[in-house]
């Protein structure tokens, strides 16, 4: 089971509370003040017009494999940099004791996709060169497909807001040649100016949010792919379990590596004699 | 027959039925709310205003390839880069077999006008050299057109709002000149607003998402056509059609070749042994 | 006599004559309308307000140069490339067969002060290595002086909009302090928008379509003079007429290469045997 | 003790009072004049709002070091450059006198952290290599950390007046809702710009100053520990105080280097013989 | 005494004029049209507002020599690259009859203080390593202050329209509090409209062209000095008069060079034979 991405979560529910609680701060009716943002035609101009803008502008494969990348924004990376030096000093001193066909029992215990067919490559005896072929270029493919849907999320979080004032202006002018009755002229402005609220909070709450937050995570997973790539064509080529430990921890961010030569100068282990 | 880039058509017919919509929503009269809309002296002011300003803008020769460009974002490219390889394939098997002139029969059979003129250049046995410059400078040809009309694009798309607020001033000067009757306030301003409503349709819903298809469909044309060099050239060098597949899959993009990799390592063709 | 930009010029015409169109369109009496729009104080600000901004802003001397720079949005170039062509080949011909002291004869028909300027110097038995200088000076210079024309047009274009809002601001400041006269409201206010209007035109209609097309006509220019660079040293150095041809083709747009090419291939010039 | 930035602090209270100053100018009541200011549903929404909107933009670790990364912006830098050459010279000069184990002595005198524990490790006798690293991570990790912040920050001028506009957007279509009390129109619309006050001062007066100063702290900073790096392994490697003065020389900024050598000049130190 | 830079100064007196001009234009009170954009808590607000977020944003160092760079804006460079060649020729003769210790009677009529010091140098002996060092670090020195300068007037830029827009939510947001008095609400909605009139002419007219004016004349200074450089060291070394010039003519701008060479080519000096 994935970790949730808890900040994104957080951010989205409480910022959604902020934003209702806006609405009925002070009203004396909720749920009239609710219902008063609610309104079926702006809806339409601004969410459905943004988003067949966005169709003609992207091809139709970026928008198939919007959802599954939005769906990134939610979740954290299953393995920490550290737990994967652990998994493949553990490989390594498994394959080095008892071949590498005795890692097809682990397989089965691997929660990452990459990494379960990765090792599996390595079982079956499948060359190592086309082993790194196939896995750059599911990587490759993960960063095209996080980049795509990056691009669709910020050509969106700029139609959202042209739509809302393409939605504004229908309602003043709608209204403003149907000005015989005065007392209809406050809601039918209302109404104008909801458009131009939900292309706001789309753009700011959602939209462009979810782009910066996937791009962060695009960089942060493709990093541990290329390490566990690293870790597999280690194993295979039978090298020692320290030399593993030492290859991967290049991968390790600064903070990490920090702690570890720390630790290491704590022990006196690097000590100058 | 070209297929029709359905993304692009949905999103242009289905988006503009949302913007009516979004018009008539709750009107009384649907014809009378549809109207309010039209205005002529508005289409001249922000239609053919921008578009002049496009005119001093860039030379003739971007205005005149400009529709031929924009009818590109309306279809699909025609051959997939897996339909290509096979294309190759059979015509680089027959060549030799049966010589390069035999390739005369096939030339009719070829739709993409680009590989018929390529393999109609080898079949008359002209230089490679010359066959290479010829379709490299007709690729080159063929990106700067795009990219001229991508130009006139994004610069009809930054004209369009402005002339938008240029009618709208317009409109709201003369307008406030003439207070007496202030009945006809409200449809005086309608109308000062409508050439705003058209600047920002056309450039959110028309230039700019148009241009942005534009974009990544050059980019993917331009490959393809350069995969079509290459197999052209290697057909008429006589090289083994195995070697004419594997020079190909290069230019495939990442998840396709990922997917032919991994049907032969299924098929246990690149086990270690 | 130079030939005139036609697109320069019908846009010009054209977009100002839509523009007025869209202030009398539909008003009673056609000369109100018009100097509806007419108000020296607005002018001032704007056009004035703007211009004494770049002043500021850049040297005296990009000033200076601006009207000539101007001018060269409004025609095109006299000879096109394949012209140039020929006339190296004529040149290169005559001075084979009569000597270059011969070329003086031809100075007078030609039109291009560039060209004549290069040619009289092969003529006095000028140094090539300073001839080289002298030209590749006089480009180098022609292109910094469009590209300050190019700069002071890009800042005014940023200051008119600014001016013309901080005109609106003083208008609307002025007006709101004397509210007493409640019939002049209406026609202070659209003083006030006047000057919004005068810098929005000025912007998108006048200074960032010149902009634009200067920077495209700009790198077609030094192409120009480069190409007439290298036909002039060519034919100092007595090289054969087709070697001078062969030479400037190469600085032919891709789409006249092409046309060239395929005429030969068509000739049966270029077959392989 | 750290010295604070007296810019950051005077800019952030004088800039406080005169925001306040014009809340309060010229009202009858000033107590009047601050409360109207204050709303607490315009804070949740604008404040709490745009945060929620950037905690779905960033990385939790990112949020978590901002704090500790504004510090920063209050305080100067303790040592200057040229303190910092002083303390070297002194080490250096201890260290070769009377051995490296006597600089243990000095290292509790010592204010900088990073200086301290570098010092610490070269009396621990840690191989210099390692130290190195270790003190170069450090300096990464720092930078890494620095920015993180800074993008925060950015994030968050951008989304503060997005939510301001939010907050203003529901509180007109409330407003406008409920025309029937004409009294309250007034109040009500204030308290809708109240979001749009708190949006645009947070952008400009926090959150993008403050990211603009933590930019050219953060290349002040690690210069300056690029230049202690330097000056502790140059002590370990124990070479001669002078040539541990030259070489951290060449990290003073410009007008200090110039100082030094006119000095010298004043001195007649280098003089042409 | 420096020579005044006619464009900057006739820029802001003329535009200065122009934006009172706009002022009193049709008012039948020239004083009161004056007054009526006096507001002394608008200044507070909008100039020392934005400059105490200009002092958040940069270090205090960058705001000290602010006043000192601004003042370049005013005034022209003293010496044309043509009389530093002619000085230089002079300076390097007398150098090779009388000895450099003779240059000491010309540095005192040196205006330059640049040029004074560097010749100042080469009379008292200083070694030319250690001359070329000094001056190449106040050139960068001289640079980094023109640079800080350029980036505190673009901070400065961007944050007065902002504090206007500020200013004017407080004026709105207070007067919308108190509409009681009808009366009074023209005039102070004029109040709250003169924060942004001021911070747009600051931005607009103030600080944006100064600081473009000064990122041209940066360029031309640093030349300058290069120039000089290159002519102090050259005179030092003892070369012929004759190479001092031609090596200073490479720093000539391509118009002068132009100039220079067609004048000799007229004087039929490098005519070929």
């Amino acid at each position: 089971m994935k970790k949730s991405d808890i900040s994104t979560i957080i951010g989205l529910v409480l910022g959604f509370l902020v934003i209702i609680a806006g609405m009925i701060w002070g009203q004396a009716s909720i749920i009239g003040a609710i219902t008063t943002f609610y309104d079926l035609a702006s809806i339409f101009v601004t969410i459905f017009g943004s988003f067949f803008a966005v169709m003609i502008s992207v091809p139709m494969s970026a928008l198939k494999n919007l959802p599954k990348a939005i769906r990134n924004a939610f979740f954290e990376k299953m393995i920490s940099p550290a737990q994967i030096i652990n998994i493949f000093v553990e490989l390594s001193k498994k394959a080095r004791k008892e071949g590498l066909l005795s890692l097809e029992d682990e397989v089965a215990n691997l929660d990452d996709p990459f990494l379960k067919s990765g090792i599996q490559m390595v079982v079956d005896g499948i060359e190592p060169e086309i082993i790194r072929e196939i896995l750059e270029l599911e990587i490759t493919e993960m960063e095209k497909r996080h980049q795509s849907a990056i691009t669709v999320l910020r050509v969106w979080a700029g139609m959202a807001p042209a739509f809302g004032m393409i939605g504004t202006l229908i309602g003043l002018i709608l209204m403003l040649k149907n000005l015989q009755d005065q007392s209809s002229l406050g809601p039918n402005m209302a109404v104008a100016l909801i458009t131009s609220f939900y292309g706001a909070v789309l753009a700011n709450f959602i939209f462009n949010p979810l782009a910066t937050k996937l791009e962060s995570k695009s960089g942060d997973e493709v990093g541990l792919k290329e390490m566990m790539l690293e870790g597999i064509l280690a194993i295979q080529s039978g090298v020692n379990p320290r030399i593993v430990e030492d290859k991967l921890k290049a991968f390790l961010p600064p903070e990490e590596r920090l702690k570890m030569l720390q630790e290491n100068v704590g022990k006196g282990a690097v000590v100058n004699e």
